[in-house]
């Protein structure tokens, strides 16, 4: 280390770390000659609390878990990044549990922590919907606070931080439109929930305002599995009456419709434009460089876990009903 | 939650959830009469017991730590999908920690989790390396079972799940002196470590094997800040005498160098040929498409999550030298 930890000088002086601790704390449950000693030592070695030391301490409480769908996802990469920010920062230590869109697994996590081993949850929750009654459940048995961001349930008594998705989606789906599709489709997840379903009601009203007639089939449902969505948008793109225009609402689907498009020769902006929700770093560089609609991922996450916190330490509710709502960003590109 | 909770149940019996969990587990000290009561209501209720039982009754010990430079990279968000799914299904609880190159961080975090928060370790150092005296400490400390992967130091006494550097890197150096590149540069990292030195040496030995010879400048030196590397490369594919290949040893410096040559209409490949190691899923899609040396990211997380938990369970350092070495694959596409 850089420096002497705590641990080391507990051993020199053959004191335990506690005892170290709290006589570097000034306690009164150390006796002054104690205090003389630990300090002594701790000032020949330059000694320097570390960050975490609070932590040390009061051990209890300064954990939470993030729980989220997938990872190797940039919009929830950047999430975890914005979270771990605000948690490294104010010295919290960090769960990570993946869904993987598997509703039994996130049912399973949160009876899990039900246990006692953090103070606080931030959650993006899976598709595959049947109801949220687990979330109320893990609530009034631990009475945690819980922040939801981007894949939010419609339950009002919880706080969340979401971006502007109808807004933004009713915005992308008209610029496919005036761009020339005459057809757009909208990919979005198998299972209703409250982000997507904002996401689709932005879609649909933008049709309507530009005279689009909406039909079903023009809302084309994937998966967490990117093989089985291949094959899916592969027999769409397959059609003679396919979509002229893609408003892909998960980063992976719009990775996947430029491979379909690709191997089905199907030209990106003349055949088929395409608009992906998207923080891929490399959207600039694809053939052709993609649309995207952005979310502000980090923020969202650094947003969460303020909030979090803040809810943790003040011990208080008054938070509860919180909606933050930060804006998604469109840039276009040659993909329309 | 799908069918009822130990927490539930006890509190419907009026009993500890503690009682319940011993009534269930057939214990001795709990009375034939109240395991007859739990049993009878867990029945009714098709009571199931959850995957993390056995962690709820032993807590102690089924916490383990990942410390990363970086969340947004393919390599590392891949690593911690492979260490989930080990975690997840052997029951382990993931805290995660980011450096984000700063050796300050690491060791403070390192220090922080002398204070038994965990039962073992998975790290990817940073760079900025001045020694690994921190981790020798942290072991002596705490003689916690630690496993390195990818980015190891060269310290036998650790396990350590690493890929091919040194003949992956020699091939890939190879495939771009084939493709005509007559003065490849190699893009590495600012400080010297084991993983990159290998990768260095590949390089090298390739470059002498082709009779092209070596310089100093033929390294450009990368950090982990975009916008610093931009104008690090920028400046470099400037000069008359640049570079006319490029083997970019870490994700963000292959996508730097596409940026950096579409803004300075350099033609890839017949200006500068290129070959990434990354495991981004758009490298295929990009303008041109990236030919990448890919690390098994996914199975290196996961190797180094089994080889932990086996140390951890069977409190033995038998494990203590193992290296397992994984192999990278090299893809060529139309950017060479």
């Amino acid at each position: 280390m850089n420096g002497i930890s705590m641990i080391q000088l507990a051993k020199e002086l053959g004191l335990s770390v506690s005892t170290v601790s709290k006589a570097l704390g000034d306690s009164h449950e150390i006796s002054a000659s104690t205090k003389k000693r630990v300090l002594e030592l701790a000032k020949k070695y330059k000694y320097k609390p570390n960050p975490f030391a609070s932590n040390l301490r009061k051990k209890k409480g300064k954990q939470i878990a993030v729980i989220i769908p997938d990872i190797v996802n940039n919009f929830f990469a950047l999430a975890v990044d914005g979270i771990e920010s605000v948690t490294m920062s104010k010295h919290y230590d960090t769960f990570i549990y993946l869904t993987h869109e598997n509703l039994e697994r996130e049912k399973a996590v949160l009876e899990h922590l039900e246990s006692g081993l953090i103070s606080g949850l931030i959650i993006s929750v899976c598709t595959g919907r049947e109801g949220y009654a687990h979330f109320q459940e893990f609530y009034e048995t631990t009475r945690l606070p819980i922040v939801f961001f981007d894949r939010v349930p419609d339950l009002l008594q919880f706080p969340k931080v979401i971006a502007n998705n109808y807004e933004s989606s009713f915005d992308a789906t008209a610029r496919l439109i005036k761009a020339g599709s005459k057809r757009p489709a909208l990919i979005t997840t198998t299972e209703p929930m409250f982000t997507s379903m904002e996401r689709r009601r932005g879609y649909q009203d933008a049709l309507e305002k530009h005279g689009i007639v909406f039909t079903d089939e023009m809302i084309i449902h994937c998966t967490d599995d990117m093989a089985l969505n291949y094959s899916i948008l592969r027999k769409i793109f397959s059609q003679k009456k396919r979509p002229d225009g893609i408003f892909a609402s998960i980063e992976k689907y719009a990775i996947t419709s430029y491979e379909v498009c690709k191997d089905l020769k199907l030209s990106i902006p003349k055949d088929v434009k395409v608009i992906g929700m998207t923080n891929l770093r490399t959207a600039a560089l694809l053939n052709p460089s993609l649309s995207t609609l952005s979310q502000p991922a980090f923020d969202m996450g650094k947003e969460a876990a303020g909030l979090l916190i803040k809810m943790i330490e003040k011990k208080s509710y008054a938070a509860a009903n919180d909606i933050i709502v930060l804006p998604n960003e469109l840039t276009i590109r040659d993909s329309i």
